[in-house]
């Protein structure tokens, strides 16, 4: 089985790519990376997410992007509630060039497991507007990682899957449930409470609300939190 | 005066880059980055070397690639010593998308302080053979610098300067002494003793004393080690 590099959130998005990775064929090498964001509750949602998808090895990787700010996720502003997500506009929300750090390492990774397959869930459609949840962003970062790496100018061609870029969030829940994924499992929530619920008002939260009723479907954080 | 992030290691090169971006009339951020290396003695030569340089500000941001391994500077495989360093070959010393994780980072800065000029010390020369310190590498990351960013999608240019890339490294150190720059407060060694002090037979010894005895030049940490 070929190796995959699957960055690994705790998100439902990242847990739905990498189940589809994994129905692909590859033998799953899950990164989740720990980036100072308010919700590290979503760690402990990559590390069950990992074990459910049965993945061969599961890594974890701190980088303090508070140091940088810039960021409701990364520092002390509000993070946005009960916002329109249909709106304009790129919100405060955006990690600056996250998801450049997150497939740097993910590359660097590849690169050692001699993997040429690099699995993302970024979305272009339910993004929030994130410049890179792109497909512009996922092509320039290919063409990066053939000149970046001693396997690239060897010769190696490093492919980056982003298999729900073009899926509304109903799409992407209807194929993770066709795939027997347990969302139960995940977290999507920007600013939890201390207890780890979700606040059900954040741009995350409001999302993933939608896309399981457009999807038809029951989310189970919701009715753990009713029972 | 106009900001730059500048990558400062500690090192004769990144201190001669940084120097070159205040000499061009930047205000510098200078980002070290603490990524798990053997020499970590490199961190405390890059805080002498800020404050040297009397930058803006000068953060620290660790990234422990030790995760990944892959590099003898981040396992524990030998550094390789007595090296034919005009030999050819990428030695074990590279590290696996080191430089697209620092400048990821930087990027990420850079947006942040709405700051468009990034600084890197890399060498194209006596590069020891790394693929991220090519020209090539250097272009592809301003490309995808424009569509990973929210300052990108909306028009700024980020521009990645690699004032040494074409540099020997005697050149490098000319220009430095012409700065006046202290090179005993550096740190070039792969593999120092506990004591911190220089191997003198890594590559990044031999490139250091090579690039000295072409400029005609005394090394200070020569001088204090012999003293």
């Amino acid at each position: 089985m070929p190796r995959a590099v699957v960055l690994l959130s705790g998100g439902l998005d990242s847990y739905t790519a990498a189940a589809i990775a994994k129905a692909e064929g590859f033998a799953l090498h899950a990164l989740t990376i720990a980036y100072g964001q308010r919700h590290t509750r979503e760690v402990d949602a990559a590390r069950a997410v990992a074990r459910a998808l049965v993945v061969e090895r599961h890594i974890e990787i701190g980088v303090d992007l508070r140091a940088i700010g810039g960021s409701s996720l990364t520092s002390d502003a509000p993070v946005p509630r009960d916002r329109d997500i249909a709106g304009a506009g790129i919100p405060s929300t955006y990690v600056p060039a996250r998801n450049t750090v997150f497939l740097a390492l993910a590359l660097g990774w590849a690169e050692v497991l001699e993997a040429r397959d690099i699995f993302i869930g970024v979305n272009a459609l339910d993004y929030s507007g994130y410049p890179d949840c792109r497909p512009a962003f996922i092509r320039a970062f290919e063409s990066l990682a053939a000149v970046a790496t001693r396997a690239g100018v060897e010769g190696a061609k490093f492919h980056v899957h982003a298999p729900l870029l073009e899926m509304s969030k109903a799409d992407i829940i209807r194929r993770g449930l066709a795939l027997h994924l347990d969302y139960g499992l995940t977290h999507s929530c920007y600013d939890p409470d201390s207890s780890g619920a979700p606040c059900g008002r954040c741009d995350s939260c409001q999302l993933r609300a939608r896309g399981f009723a457009d999807a038809g479907a029951r989310d189970p954080l919701s009715s753990a939190r009713e029972a």
